[in-house]
């Protein structure tokens, strides 16, 4: 049974403050947990139903000697979790910070987003980079928390593929100038005649609303758009990167 | 001010039974209004602060003499919302059901989309077809409702110009056989170097858990694959309507 103190410290992780304090983050469901124990990410604490643990008993023994195994009935885990349906899993994870390797930068495409706020769809992008083989996504600081525990979930289990930075994206421009920066905007060159990058690139894409931030501007080299041929003013960010990210990436082995 | 009666009716529209009893949907928002407006879709009734009113006094005069006009609070208008967020005017407007040109149909690429329930998901779809040009999106009756508010929020107003038609997909795939079906699946040909219809085609895509429903599966005669490099089991099922469509649109003048 989960105590006071337990229940605490999972529900302030719904908070990104407290994320930050405690260096932790919740990842909830079947599927997502079960990612986390494939690809042996560490886990502090494991909050499930008896007849989830009986089934994973061997790996946790195994894998997780160290992880506190709290067995927890359903009504517990409804108030733990930060989910509309909940779960039969809940786990507490420790925040692991991503690190730059220049050389991929130099290589394949990465991401970088301007703003985006929607935890759904920052989620769906790292699902995107995970689908299309993008190490990188590069967030602003404005972005939407990636261990927001709605963004874990719709990434569906692709953050443990994908590394998220948070930093000014002027600053990651200035120091790799000769990085081609590709920026999503609604008046520039035709996405689908222009030559996908051979070598690294960054593929920026603004907010819905507010599109690239104007300071960013100078940076990109390739403004492109995707061609309309309806009277839609816009797509959803995450479907627009999807379709970017498709084309961006159709050059690479 | 609003009455009881109009507050009860409004409410009642957030269910999918009682829109069909009343024939009618909500839709919500500075943005989707006057879309609304713009295109002159029929409008019941709108709730609105008293400074929309004033701003689209012209307007509604001219185009909407009919329209009972109800001006009402901030706190109203939160009462009546669907939205996490409430806005500052509400549309109350008949269900207008679509109509099939057989023409269209053997011309231009459709969608049709198995089992998709996430509202959210829904909207982006029709924003992807309204961007792209797809005048018809085919739902099989399992899929969630286009007047469902959230679905009518996240189209962003593509609701206006793109028709979405509710029929068990079989009868729609059997009563047009000569017309191609692409269906999106994971083990098919490469999206990429499949070539883009040059006419009137479907693009079947199936729900993100359980695919396109086997029993449809006879009617595809172009089972298609968005190529993956990375670890990612899927894609979100709006993301991967839009990269599909964006390539079988790519021959559209």
């Amino acid at each position: 049974m989960a105590s006071k103190q337990q229940q605490k410290l999972v529900q302030s992780l719904k908070i990104k403050k407290y994320r930050q304090l405690h260096g932790l983050f919740m990842a909830e469901g079947e599927k997502i947990v079960a990612e986390i124990l494939k690809t042996g990410y560490a886990v502090k604490q494991l909050y499930a139903l008896p007849q989830w643990l009986e089934q994973y008993a061997d790996i946790l023994k195994k894998k997780y000697p160290d992880t506190e195994i709290i067995p927890v009935p359903d009504a517990m885990l409804r108030k733990l979790s930060a989910q509309e349906t909940p779960n039969n899993v809940l786990a507490v994870c420790p925040i692991q910070l991503p690190k730059l390797n220049e050389n991929i930068l130099h290589t394949q495409l990465s991401l970088a987003l301007c703003n985006l706020k929607d935890p759904g769809n920052l989620g769906a992008v790292i699902r995107i980079a995970d689908w299309f083989g993008v190490p990188y996504v590069f967030c602003s600081p404005q972005c939407v928390d990636v261990f927001n525990p709605k963004v874990i979930q719709a990434t569906m289990g692709s953050f443990l593929r994908v590394q998220v930075f948070y930093q000014p994206l002027q600053n990651l421009f200035a120091q790799y100038p000769q990085v081609p920066v590709y920026g999503a905007v609604l008046q520039g060159s035709n996405l689908f005649t222009t030559p996908p990058p051979t070598s690294g690139a960054v593929l920026l894409v603004g907010s819905e609303s507010h599109g690239i931030d104007p300071a960013l501007m100078p940076y990109v080299h390739h403004p492109v758009t995707i061609p309309r041929r309806g009277g839609a003013e816009s797509l959803n960010a995450a479907v627009a990167t999807g379709i970017l990210t498709s084309y961006l990436t159709m050059a690479a082995k």
